[in-house]
């Protein structure tokens, strides 16, 4: 009997006291030293953003039976409420446009925006996976908008976005090809902790079936196996305020997050607590383009970041001038916007363009019906209406449309390739005031997606992609690069648990 | 039969696979359901830096068995190499001087250091808790100097020095009294992983005796059960290249350190590893006043903080000017430095003062020696000597000594209590590059030193201060507070392991 006991020890002794104790209460109704799952999968897939539907798919397109499993009521996670930008490096449009652009430029941009701080191995596999995880997305039904978007810290347009102007053009796409062809996939099934072997090896999970978010002790838990591993695309924590503020203390709950509710990071939390390496994980991104006047992502995001920003300036609504590059980095134009408080006091700068700068802005009507966003017949009026003092601001706007007549931004530096002088009325302005937006750091992971350990190893059947994982864009990511890395992390990450030697389960 | 096998299997259930395997095989020789020792104390300390040997001490004066176990050869940790400085709000000597200073004062400095991401509820705890420490060291026979130093970032004179002007000062002493005292303590033991019950609860550790650092598997094996819990006083991670890469990938193997080579932080992975809170871990300190001309922390290090950078100046070898204000805090001080470099390339800057300046500078007469420190009878041989333009470098020495006389430094605002003007040869001059020195980030602790889970609650029965924490001091340590952190923590530490409800081994 004493060797019996060690073997069943032997199969309890990985993951938190919660999967051991899942794993026993399985191993005691089971063969000697094997947990009993209620069901076994070669990939388990948590979270269904745009890492997690493409490693679902990816795998399963590869002849894997697959188990995507989401925990809140609707698939698509955060991704369906992001703008639906992606940033491609050497697309079919640019090519169109005469747009030079390659992997290596956009690497170079992605490094200077990361200040220092990106892990470039990881970065090279997301600039060199760009343009086949855009065509990935054409032949799975995604549609773009027929022209090329300039975003802030990009050297040159290169973001294509969803007609939808939301990530939901790409995951719903996704989540049906997942659907047509055979994921098995879970809605309200909430991953509570991972099952190991004895050597550490990821085996499975324990699963809360029937969950109603955020009701931690909601629905029935159920065993599940994995013979390949299991593949974490479970985003962020912008909204789990106590481990926020343990990072950044800063980001108290005075500030917003553009994020859904669901970002609240439990996978990454599971992860570290079994030895993953945290990495960068106070890297914390406020979205510069949000509105102090509407909750959430809301209207103004992608106003100001189709229209506002490319096309129209930001100015101290105290002097009327423009105080920073509007297409910087996320970083850089979000520190400019917060150093202009007073005494701790936001002071809203404003953003605007004019009636030409507006084309494309498919959230205008909305931003004035819900009065975030407001039209002016004349600069004057404008100034008036969030008291700018009046003289400057048309200064200001005469000095603008010098520049961009002399293809240069003497004040700021930045580029004008999209850029337009304002001068046809009406112009459309809004506030602005940054929101949490993103979270560059997470998991430590190696160029094959594989988690690593605190200790640099990497921990078997266990693979992560997307926001949840930290270092690739360092201290700020660009915009467009989010898609971009969930998209193209999602599928190395599936092609690495593919080939992964099976389990004996 | 079942009931007994299942009692067993909850005494395994927490920990790491290591943990767990030494918990079964201790539980296969000893009463059912719970794991063996070889020896069971009240408090177990990692660590022998000014936190563990604060909180050793402290808890046997308070009457506990205590075990303090250190991995290397020697007791000290890299406490023992440090400079020896000790911020101290409140000292007799800031008295007698008339220094008006104050633990909120203290306070206000270590927070505009921080940028926003110091934990001010840790910080409180230090800054009034450094005048008792103070004295509790006094008690235990350090000696320190008899005259307040002036540190980069304070806004006062603050720093009591150990006459030995290193942190030995500190740790032998507190070492004598631990052994008088009866602290059982261990060298070349090196904690392999915790033990836990089944609630979680830290109740033992597994220590590697005999360990020879750095060969991981040299030693033998012995477990050591906790009625009170496990302190860990396991310092920093500056000498763990892959992780410190993984956090900071510009902190590469090009950056020399101050530490000494245990500093490794094995200690603060295994708490991330069983569910301890990784904060601001990418928050790595570079010290700004160290030298490319010597390894490690050097003899210049300490002749700048006590000479160069109160009592002189520091210029760009390229244009004779002062880049920086000297006494601005240490990430201030190492930003302005390595934004000298060309193409990627080092450009050292050059740190001098007078014949007056040097008065207290212990380490002149061996950085002399050693050549890492030069004489000069004149400021144009100096200049020659570094290849400076002579005019340019004596031009900003007169700025500087009409900038002293009016009591305004009006280029860069540093603090001129204890500035001197530079008239009196000969000069001493030395080159300037910073070097990996500290880790701001490390397990979350609240302000009772309990370690806390990546869902903020404590994990019973664990404990942590000094560097391996992290929270207190942000995006920037300043000087002197390492020691205040570490002995103001190290007896909170003692203080709540001592009143916790002991575990029933």
């Amino acid at each position: 009997m004493t060797q019996n006991i060690n073997r069943t020890r032997r199969s309890l002794l990985a993951g938190g006291t919660m999967a051991a104790l899942a794993a026993a209460t399985g191993a005691a109704h089971a063969k000697e030293g094997a947990p009993a799952f209620d069901k076994i999968y070669d990939v388990i897939v948590v979270g269904s953003g745009f890492a997690g539907l493409a490693a679902a798919l990816q795998a399963r397109l590869k002849g894997a039976e697959v188990l995507l499993i989401e925990k809140m009521p609707v698939f698509g996670g955060n991704s369906a409420i992001n703008g639906g930008a992606f940033a491609v490096a050497g697309s079919p449009l640019q090519e169109k446009e005469g747009i030079k652009d390659s992997p290596e430029r956009m690497l170079q941009d992605m490094i200077r925006s990361g200040r220092g701080l990106s892990h470039v191995d990881l970065l090279k596999m997301i600039v060199e996976g760009t343009r086949p995880a855009f065509d990935f997305t054409l032949e799975h039904g995604v549609q773009y908008k027929p022209f090329v978007q300039h975003f802030g810290g990009h050297s040159v347009p290169r973001i294509m976005q969803t007609v939808e102007s939301t990530g939901g053009g790409i995951t719903r796409p996704l989540a049906d090809s997942c659907r047509k062809h055979g994921v098995d996939m879970h809605l309200n099934a909430k991953m509570e902790s991972f099952i190991r072997d004895a050597d550490g090896r990821v085996i499975g999970l324990k699963v809360r079936e029937r969950y109603q978010f955020p009701k931690e002790d909601s629905g029935v838990l159920q065993t599940y196996g994995t013979r390949k591993g299991v593949i974490m695309a479970t985003g962020g924590f912008s909204r789990n305020l106590w481990f926020r503020m343990q990072q950044d203390p800063s980001l108290d709950d005075r500030l917003d997050s553009t994020n859904h509710l669901g970002a609240t990071g439990e996978g990454m939390l599971e992860m570290f607590a079994i030895g993953g390496a945290p990495v960068q994980v106070d890297q914390i991104q406020l979205g510069p383009w949000s509105s102090p006047d509407e909750k959430g992502f809301g209207l103004v995001s992608q106003f100001n970041t189709i229209a506002g920003f490319p096309m129209g300036i930001m100015v101290d609504v105290r002097t009327g001038k423009r105080f920073c590059n509007e297409l910087a980095d996320r970083k850089a134009r979000t520190d400019a916007i917060l150093g202009l408080m007073e005494n701790g006091k936001p002071v809203y700068p404003v953003c605007f363009t004019d009636s030409k700068g507006v084309a494309k802005a498919q959230t205008l009507r909305n931003g004035l019906k819900y009065k975030v966003i407001w039209q002016f017949d004349t600069v004057e009026a404008l100034a008036d209406h969030f008291k700018i003092p009046a003289a400057e601001l048309k200064a200001q706007v005469a000095r603008w449309n010098e520049m961009v007549a002399a293809g240069n931004d003497k004040e700021f530096g930045r580029a004008l390739q999209l850029a337009i002088q304002l001068d046809k009325p009406p112009f459309y302005a809004c506030r602005v005031w940054p929101k949490v937006h993103y979270c560059m750091g997470g998991v430590g992971i190696d160029h094959q997606a594989r988690v690593l350990t605190v200790h640099g190893k990497p921990i078997e059947g266990l693979y992560a992609a997307g926001e949840v994982t930290g270092g690739a864009h360092g201290a700020s990511r660009l915009g467009g690069c989010a898609i971009a890395d969930g998209l193209v992390f999602g599928r190395i990450a599936a092609d690495t648990a593919v080939a992964a030697k099976p389990a004996a389960l």
